[in-house]
This record gives C-alpha cells, sequence and structure tokens, in this order.
C-alpha cells in the first residue's frame, strides 16, 4: 500500500503522464476513431478524468460541483451501472468537447483532487479505490500510445511524431526457461503490498509438466520466414476462426507492415522503416502467433506456464511448489498465452460499477502476460494478466514460444 | 457569360464565402464524419481547392508545383479518373493533413489561381471551367452548411454557432399557381449568358395537363398534424421502400426534431428550440413529403410541372408553348419532386472526369428543385436540377403539394 | 371483358398452367429459396391460390371455410393490410406445408371457385377481381419459371428439366422503327375490353422528338463483343450504382453465363449450353443494359418511345397524335427502358389491400416493356409495364438500343 | 477396439440408426436450412456416406468408383484438404441431389464397404480410421435430431412428428458429488479398448481445489424463477457479451419457449406442449447458464471438476490421484461448462484430412460434458469433450452448477 503523501504525488506523476504521451498531437488527432477498437485521444484524456470525479469526488467530496452535467454521458465506458453509456462506435463522430475543453475538464478535476487528497483522512477503501483509479489511467496511457499509433500509422501521411517511447528494441540473448513438472502457485498473493487487479486474485496451485520456453521472442527475421514460406496462404498452420480471419481481412503480414518494391517496412512514431530483422516482432494477433508457432513444431504457452517461469523464486512459497532457477527476460512484448481470459478459482465479481472492471470480460477472449514498451513504469509483474480477443493487433504483442514436449 | 475581371472578384467572393461558413467552428469540429453522407468541414475545404490545381493549375499554368503529393489522393471525391480516391467512409478517419495545413494550401492554390487569372488570355474552354469551378464550390457551400448541421446537432452537447444563414423563415401567403394543358419548354436555353450544368441542356418539350401546385410549402405547423394523425405508424400512406425505411430507422419525425416532455423541439445553428408552426417544414425525406402528400389526398410536382410554374413567361418561346400568368415563390427549402433523376434528350456525358460531374448518378434519384436557405446567392435558377436518394433529409429539404386532379 | 362461361374455362386453363410449368420438378425443388428475390416454387402455388381463398372466396361465397388456418400467414405475400406476413426471406425455410399439401389446397379451392363461378351472377366488381386474380397468376407463372431457372441453374448438379418455353429463340431481321416527333397519347384506353393494371391507367399525351429504336435486340454476339473489349473492368460506360454493383458482386457476364476453359456457355432448362451467338442477350441487369448501349454510343428507349414504337397505329387517337407507320417486334425478352417506374397522371391508389398491389412500388425501380419467352399466353399488351429494381437479372430481360440523336 | 465381425456389424447398425432419425420426416425437411447452424438433414446422410467414401473406400478399396463426380463438392464439410467446400450457407439452397439421390448413394456406398470390411484384413491404422468414421456419424446422428428439431420448431405449423428419443425426462434427486483438493489424472488413458477423440488424449494431471457439484441440473421451474425475476433484463448477471447477445437477439427465454396468454410452452417433437416444470432445462446457451448461476451465488464447473466428479473411482490410478466416493448422474443435457476448448497438454493436429478434425477449432468456443437424450447409445463416455460456441442453444445443452466456496 502507498503512504498517503505518495499517493498525493503519485496522482500527479500519473496524471502528468498521460499528457506528456500527448505532447506531439495536433489538435485533429485528438478527435478520430478510425476503428471501434480505437478510441479518440481526447476521449481517453476525459475518459480517466470521469473516473476521479465519478467515483472519488462526487460520492466523497462533500462541496465537489461535476464540470459539466453532459461529460459523464460522454466519458462514460463500458459502466453499465452509471447511466447510459456513449455507444463506443459514436466515440469518433464527437467533435465537442473540444480538447481545450478536456484539458480544462483534466485541470478543474486535478484542482479538487488534489485538494481532498490533501485534506482527507483517507479510509482504506477509498485508499484502494485511488491506487485502482491510478492503475486504471496507465491502463489507458498504453492504450493511449497504440491507439495514436493507429491513428497516425492510418493516415496516407504517415506522420512523425515524438513519443515518450522506444519501440525498436533488439534482444539480447537469453537462454531458455525450464520448468520442471510439479505444483505450483498461480496468482497474486494479496498479502503482498503491491496493487494487483481483481482478477489476479485467488492464489492457487496448478500441477506443470515439464516445461521449456524460449528465452527470447520471435523476431521480424524469423517472422519472415514464415511470410516467405507463404504462411499466410496455407490453412494448415492455422485455427479455423483464424484462416477465416485471414481470408476475411486479406491479412499478409503483420499490422503497420508494408511491402513496397519488395521490401518490407513498418510505420513507427518515427514514420515509415525498414524492418529491422533483429527486432522482436510486433503487432500480430493470436492467430499469427498460434500459427507461426504451429508451423515451427512449437506453441504458445499457457499463462500458468508464463507467470511460473515469470516468477522471481523468492516470491513462491515451499513445500510442494517448485521453483524455476532462473527467469524469463520479459516486458517489451505482451506475449500471447494460449489461455483463455477465466476466472481464477474462487473469483467473485465485486458488487457496484468497480466490479464491472475485469469480471464480465471473461468471454471470447486470450490472456496476454508481460508487458511492452508503452506499459507505463511501475504498471507491470508477473501475476498481471492482460486480455483481448484473439484477433487483435494494435497492442504491441509478440510471440514466446514454448518446445513441444 | 461572365467577363473576366468579374471572373477574378467572383473567384475570390466564392472562395471568401467558403470561410466564411466555417467561420464559428471549433477545429474539432472540421474533422469528423458521423455519417458517409457527411463530409468532414476540412473535407470539403481541401476537395474544392483540390479541383482547381487539378484541373485549372496543373495543365494550364506550367510552372505550378502541387502543394503536396499526397494532396490528390486525400482530397479526391469520386473522379475516378483522376488517381485512387479515398473510399468516402475514410474521410472521417483522418486527422491529417491538419486544419491550419489545409487553409494553407488554400492560401497557396488561391495565390498561384490569381497570378493565372491575372496573367492569362482565357480561352473560352477555360473560362467555362472556371465557372465550373465557381459553380462547384457554391455546391460544396451548401454542403459544409447542411454537414456542418449534422456533426454539431448529432453532438449531445448541440452546440450554437454563427453561421450566415437564416433557417426560420416564415412564408407570406402565396396563391396557388396554375398550368394550363399543353405543351412546354423545359430546361436550359443553351444560348443564354448565364451559367448551367450539363444536366439541365437539351432544352425539350413536354406535354402538360391542367396542374395546380399550392403556392406555400408545409409548415411544420401542418407536419405535425401528420405525425399526431399517425402518419408515422400507418403503412397505407408509405412507398413500400418509404415504409421499409421508417420500420429500419424508427423514424417518427423530421430530421433534428426531439420530442420533450411533450413538447416538440428541433436543433437549428441558434441550438435546440421551440419548433415554430409557421415556418416551411426542413429536414424532410422523399418518402416522407409523398406520404404526407397521400395522407393530404395530394401529390408531389413532377420536375416538369414544377419549373413551368417557376419560370418567368418572358423566358419561354412563343408557338405552342404556354406560359404560365404568375409565379412560384421559391428558394427557401429544396422541394422534392416525383421525377426520377433522369437525362433529358439528347443528354451526353461529357469527356473526362469533368463528364463524371452529373450523368452517372442518374440512377435511383430523385430531382429536388428551387434552393434552399443555405444555397450560396446566384447560384439557382427555376431549370437547376439538384438529385439526393429519397431517403435523405440532412439538405434543407421541404414539400410542395400538387392538387389532385 | 370476358363472358362468364369463358371466365370459368380461363380460370381453370390458368390454374392448370401453373401446374404444368412445375411437372418437371422433384418435390425437392418447389421448397428452396436461395435468394431473397427467388420464392420457392410451391410459395408461388400456394400464394395464387390463397388469393382465391382470401379475396373471391371468403369474402363472397358464405358457406367456404378456409383450407387451413395457419395458410393465410404463410402464403401471404407484400398485403399489409391482409394479417401479419411472413418474413420474404424466411419462405425457403419452411419444409411444411407440404408439396402434397399445397396440391391438395389448389383442389380444395378450385373446387370451391367452381362450385362459386357457376352459381354466382357476377356483379362488375366480382368479374373484374376475378380477372385480376387471373393476372396475378399469370404473373407468378413466369416468376415460377425464372424462380425454377434460378434454384437448378445454381445447384452444382445444372439440372436438365421439361420447361413447356423455348428459350432460344433466333430472332429475324427487323428493319428500325421511326418515331416523328410529335405529340402521342400513352396508356390503357380503359374503355376497351381488354384487362389491365392500375398503372397502365390515365391515358395521357407525352411529347417525343424524333426517335429511332432499332429492329432488333442485342444478341449475345454483340454482348461478347462489349465483354471481350473489357466493358466490365472499365468505370466510364458504368452508371455510378452499376459500377458499384460490379465490383461488389464481381460481376463479368450475364447471368447463367459460364466461361469454361475460354469458351463460354449458358445454363437452360437443357442443362449447359455452349453461347449461341445469334440469340437475343439474356439475364442482364438495367445497369449492363445502359453500360452496353453507352459503350455502342446508343442509348435506351423511354418507356414511352417503346410504347409508341410498339403500338399498332389504329390504336391511337387522332388530332396532334401521330402514329407510327411499322410496328416494333418483340415478345421475347422483357425490354429495359430507361424510365423510372412512376405513377401516370391521375394515378390514385385503390383502396385496401388490392390497392397495394402496384401503386406503392412506384419507387426505385425501372420499368420493362414487352414480355418474354417466359410470359404466359394472353398476359402481354403494348401498354403493359413490367418494374424492376435496376440491379435485378434473374428474369428474361434483354436489349433494345435507340439511335443518339 | 472392436472385433472385426462386430465392426462390420456396428457399421450396420449405426447406419441404420441416421435414417431411423429420419423416419418420421416428410421430404421437404430433408432440404431446408433455416440458419447457417443447421444443416439439412439429407446433407447430414450424405456427408456420413461421402466419409466412407472418401477416406475408406477410395484410398483403400482398389475398384471401388465414386458414386457420383459432384458429390464430393456436395457433401463434404470442412475439410480443407479434400477439394473446394460448399459454403455452410449454401447448404440450404440445393434441392438436388433429391432425398431419394442421397438415399442411393447410401445404399451403394452401404453396398461397397460391406464387401469391403467382409474381404480385407484390416490394418490397425484401418480399423482406427472405420471407427472414427463410425463415431463421427454418431456425432452426426445428434446433430440431425437437434436440426430436424430446430427446422420444425421453427415452422409456423409446429409439426409433431415420430423421433427415437424421449425428450421429457425428469431426473430422480441426486445428491451432490463432492470432490476433495488434491492432484487429479484428466483425460483418457489410451492405452484403454475404448474409442477416443485425439482431443482426449494427454492424459495429465491437474490440480483441483475442494468442490461441490450438484447432484441435478437446474429445472425448468428453477430457471422460471430465473426469468420472472427479471433476469433477463438486468445487466448485472451477464458476461459482457452474453449481454450484447440478449440485446441484439431479444433473447427472453430458452430456445423453443413461447408464453401464450401469460403461459409458458415449448415445442417439442410431440408438438407444442406445456413446460414441465420438473424437467431439466434445455436449450439454453453458455451466456444463459453463466447467469443463471451468477444470479444463483453459484458458478458453472470447470471440464476438470465435472470429469473428475463423473469418473468412476476405479478408472484413476493410484498416488497422489484422489477419487470421488460417488460420481455425477449424468446423461440427458449436455453440460454447459466455463471452460475454454483448448488442447491437452502435448497435443498435436495429426497429419492431412482426418487431423482438421478436432485441433483447428480450440478457439472462441466452450466444453461441454456429458452427453443428451439425443447422444446415440454408446457414444459417450466421462472424457468426452463436446465443443460449441457460447452463443449456440439448439443442442440439448443444460446446466449444473457448483457450490461457491
Amino acid at each position: 500500500m502507498i503512504a498517503e503523501q505518495t499517493l498525493t504525488d503519485q496522482y500527479f506523476r500519473v496524471r502528468a503522464h498521460s499528457e506528456t504521451i500527448c505532447q506531439g498531437l495536433e489538435t485533429e488527432d485528438y478527435v478520430v476513431q478510425p476503428i471501434v477498437d480505437v478510441s479518440p485521444p481526447k476521449w481517453h484524456l476525459g475518459h480517466t478524468t470521469w473516473f476521479w470525479e465519478t467515483f472519488v469526488l462526487v460520492p466523497n467530496a462533500p462541496d465537489y460541483r461535476p464540470f459539466h452535467d453532459d461529460f459523464s454521458y460522454v466519458f462514460n465506458s463500458y459502466y453499465e451501472t452509471v447511466g447510459k453509456r456513449v455507444l463506443r462506435t459514436d466515440r469518433g463522430n464527437l467533435s465537442r468537447p473540444t480538447v481545450e475543453g478536456v484539458y480544462m475538464y483534466r485541470d478543474y478535476v486535478d484542482e479538487h483532487m488534489s485538494r481532498f487528497l490533501n485534506k482527507a483522512e483517507l479510509s482504506p477503501e477509498l485508499h484502494a479505490l485511488i491506487e485502482l483509479g491510478l492503475n486504471h489511467e496507465q491502463q489507458h496511457q498504453e492504450l493511449l500510445i497504440t491507439d495514436i499509433k493507429y491513428i497516425l500509422g492510418h493516415n496516407p501521411l504517415l506522420p512523425i511524431i515524438k513519443m515518450p517511447i522506444v519501440e525498436h528494441l533488439r534482444q539480447a540473448i537469453n537462454p531458455p526457461v525450464s520448468i520442471k513438472e510439479g505444483i505450483y502457485l498461480i496468482g497474486h498473493p494479496s498479502t503482498s503490498q503491491s496493487f494487483y487487479f481483481d482478477n489476479e486474485l485467488g492464489q492457487h496451485k496448478v500441477y506443470l509438466n515439464d516445461t521449456t520456453l524460449y528465452g527470447n521472442l520471435v523476431t521480424n527475421g524469423e517472422y519472415l520466414e514464415f511470410i516467405e514460406a507463404g504462411g499466410y496462404t496455407d490453412f494448415r498452420h492455422w485455427l479455423s476462426d483464424g484462416w477465416a480471419w485471414v481470408q476475411a481481412n486479406a491479412i499478409k503480414a503483420p499490422l503497420y507492415w508494408h511491402q513496397i518494391d519488395g521490401e518490407w517496412w513498418n510505420y513507427t512514431f518515427d514514420g515509415l522503416t525498414p524492418i529491422d530483422l533483429a527486432v522482436p516482432v510486433c503487432h500480430v494477433s493470436q492467430y499469427e502467433a498460434d500459427a507461426y508457432a504451429r508451423w515451427k513444431g512449437t506453441r504458445l504457452p499457457t499463462e500458468f506456464e508464463w507467470e511460473v517461469a515469470a516468477v522471481d523464486s523468492s516470491a513462491v512459497g515451499s513445500g510442494t511448489v517448485q521453483t524455476t532457477s532462473r527467469q524469463l527476460n520479459w516486458g517489451t512484448r505482451w506475449e500471447w498465452t494460449n489461455s483463455a481470459y477465466l476466472p481464477y478459482p474462487g473469483f467473485i465479481t465485486a458488487a457496484g460499477a468497480v466490479g464491472e472492471y475485469n469480471g464480465k470480460f471473461m468471454s471470447g477472449q486470450i490472456v496476454l502476460r508481460g508487458a511492452s514498451v508503452a506499459t507505463p513504469e511501475g504498471h507491470s509483474r508477473p501475476t498481471y494478466r492482460n486480455f483481448f480477443q484473439p484477433d487483435k493487433r494494435w497492442q504491441y504483442t509478440g510471440i514466446r514460444l514454448v518446445e513441444r514436449a
């Protein structure tokens, strides 16, 4: 748990980072929504602010007056319990409130949050809610980056902008990580001080077989071999749904890749650049990750294998639980697992709007583990469960293989 | 035909008016595209500029360099002959070029046009092309207004902005206009000096029966009676396609009408205002216009009846052609006719991109006659043939009835 | 008007013909609905029977009991006034009533109609209603043929069946037909004894310019030249909607044409046969007809030009009306015009269900004139107005050209 | 493994059962496909026959000639490796081959299979292939029943037919089944003689917590309480995807339920009958099963919990594996689990067309365990993994609850 002065500090650090991400944007870039998955940057800035207003200030700060009556309607997201939400598809049609208006909204709420945090003796529940709000905003920071990339990367002018992340990280050579057959503890130890989402709770035992995870992520160069071997045109590598997706969308390469006069380029915040073969492949769907693994005679890890391989040995208990001697090197790509996003034993959806946070998405989605170059500092841990539908690829997603027994 | 000095003057007057229309916009308002029919205002500003660049400067001004290589791709519209066009649905996804960039593009092209118009001895073909360009920009001016209205009128904040038109014009009492059975001349007399589009050409004779057109347009108050009589729930008033449209879209009133606590309001550039019963009804589809007419035991005019009733008697020939003694009072609403948009006798599509202007749309659309409060001054005449699909209603469309024989 | 004994005779002749059309079908062929435009043959047989039951027997034969309570629901079509209709898309999902059940329904209704026609002194209204019923059933006979062709022609086994029509009629050489500029009478002279639909009424004058219609329809051989000249790949020949249709549906030839190893074949009731170059092209949309005409430097006729060219000179009045000295040879293909299907002057939709017959379709459709090899004998006349949307081509549609002035 | 004489016997028993299921059908019932999930009965009869022809006879019986060249195209299903498949949506458009033709096809193939089975010394591979074919046909037998039910249950005549299953089985009172925390063996012991699908292979250990499964399935009466408590109108009970499904499809009750004058009825092969409150609820989606469980403060079992609770104690090994003292009573409803359909450790897709059998569907689907009243005798076992998307409910699906810890 974070001490209160630190909490105020962290509030302003997190809030500032959202704006830092947007520093290179033109006003127009804040507004558009090219696909339903991508929200306009101004919506992210407003929605994260609305969270503080709705869940912290309105119920707890007696003198607080909401900034604008209609903003609750405009900036609500999936919280069915808090009024009628804007259809997600409509976000990109809203020219108002303006970007300036959204920044005024942020300032207004920040000022009131500052007063509130300085004055209040925070109850443990409020303290936890504020930590949740910070983590919520951090999640939207990663989405801000990926949504901005989508907006600019689908503009025929392919603009270059300043973004506080390094996209092209090559990886050192990392040896494979083996897990020995046995029982392992999975999930967040809720007794710990660090933050966790409800979907990480319910620490429980799983039985794993002997497994060896590759030390390195699949690189652009390795993935290019799959493309050149006709990987996208042979249905035998693909899951049935994946093959239908390839055909329906005429998929031929990872997102942002362009073949120009026989050479492969990809779009990054530095503009259109040649593919760097040594960099881990990025922006692939789980269907592509699975097809690549199959083509290589390997497979994707389960989320449990990944967690065991990633956790520091000192973090797990004794007894029947076995530990790995060495750990995965992770953090530049969200790594697709082959685990469906499902509740851990004992998971119960919390009551109220905050309860809608994670549980209701436990259908039709796949767990990703790790973190990416776009993940805010301090917002990753080995027990973290990210999740997306298997066809999504605008996140910084990559591929880690497991040796087939 | 316009004298050359006048032409330069008119060029700058027309160009300035496009920008006057946008004077009240926020940057964000220029960007969005809530439905496929509505283009972002910055697209209109860019597209009209692209017309001058592509059709006048590039082929005729030897030293001219296009402002930006990609703008031709971004601002092309339906001209299949000039490169690959942006899918219309995509316009609202483009945050770049920025609004500022578009205004720079306008300035750049205007400066070159100024030089060109001042220097060149314009051939008749060039002169005609420039007149076409001016009329083209005027058409987009009306679309700018209606598209801005759609963008703001579908924003939950229902913004008020300054727009150089008067939406709420009441009409004086105008007596009906009768046509006597006989032969009439239809179409633009191409020998005249005034501008015309190719679809008005081919002056030809039609035979009309005795007809009486109402002197006044249907008012909000009259239309409200139709609503209150259950007009939208009784299929017997509707064309089959119209009834399907009503059902599929849950249509209950004209566009921009809202029923709040039993009272009817409508959105205008002045914000949400109570319905003025004396003002002509606006923003109705042809399906609604036809259903209303049927419910009243009347019908919509043909485009020929309308033209004959609108034309000044001195404008038509002698001989078998008969003339009306008095004329329609028109100009505040585009008036739905019951005529399909089809070629006049002898119509031939012109060669090249300009030939795509009108002819290829002669399928599935309905002729509207007149002009509206949003039509630029000097851009209307009795022979003008506007056209839209019968379900469209974001234009300033209204209803004029004809007595059923 | 038909004398009453003749009416009974004609009733049974018409009813028998519906069944003759189906004589070659397997039970399974009666059931399927491959596209929404095509109804299952058993539905046509049931629907035409339902017409007699609902509009003649139930209101007029006091002792009549409907054959089955649910048949009204199953066999209703577009008549919104008579109960809730089955969605058209659902017809192909209904395995019951069985084909045998439908034939029993026909027998039952025929027996009651026989009693009714023999007993009753028919009022003029009833007499007219029965004539309407006969013509209604004849319309469905043509649809039966075209729907059966679609069902079998889209089956990979391409079955051969017996059908009482001759599809491959070559045409003699017919000289062109010229119309002299002037006023002509259009529409059915309601005083005549022959049957007419309400949409032919309202005889009225039109003014036509000098026109020359080709004596012959466009042949397969001529149309093949258009294909081989790249007609389907050059947008300049096409209306905007037509080009979108070509692209969206990957249209490359008329319906039922197949290119196999470089040779063109087409499906007919005789199975897959080589294209006969001398036969009039068939199963083209109006978009294709228009594109072909444009490519040839010609155009399609208006429905008025067609009617004047088709009518026998003795059939029109005196006075200013001019007549042609010779007439079109027509009757093997429905000929696409370039006229939208719109009401004649004075047209009023009749009250009640029969009033839904024609008027409510007067939007978005195109007039076809003439008749086809599939039209029942006695069901054609020069004033007949057939109508379909411009993309439809499963009817026996063809192309007649007009010289461009 | 089945002895060879027995294999021949079983071949004919299984083949006969497919036809017994169809004994009550009219020819028309074999043809239609009301939704894409439902195949026409004649397609099932042909497809199962095609399996024998393609995988057994053509590669192994030297003198065998396929019955018809086009049948391979018509009756192929999802096997991408064997020619171009018919789009699933098209099956209901095919009136040919006729039902009689399909039965002739069955007879022809059965005769050749009889000769083949009597003559051949079957290799272990062939023996296994034939067992696979028998199990494949049994799977289609259950689909035949559910597809026939869908076809008739969506016909406005709601026909009654003879079907060799008992739909309305009440359940005795069965006590709950508890599992003690520990390690359990999951999957089919491949050393056993009994048949298994590849997806059951890979016997492996899992760690389970203490769990108690309800002894009885949720009844109609219990489910009705959920409906009456507003279960379908409160989003809080639903997964996000489930709530979207409820809204988009206006779901208000299980499939085949109809509320008539306030009373609930359901369609069965006996026609429309009142709901029997004591019978297990049937034809629910996993979304409904999950919502019901959540509303009750319980949850669905995982497939591992289910298997452990269902397996006879003598079937599992010794050592750390713990066994239940009593077993589930199952077999009347396919029981939705909360497990995604994913590979067991070590699962590898087999090469060739048979390899497409199961593995490629391991995405987006949910495991169902047990069997139903429609499952053929001998086609169920505790390790069987059935799978469907979570919105499907035309199978005989039901709900078993687990106590929440």
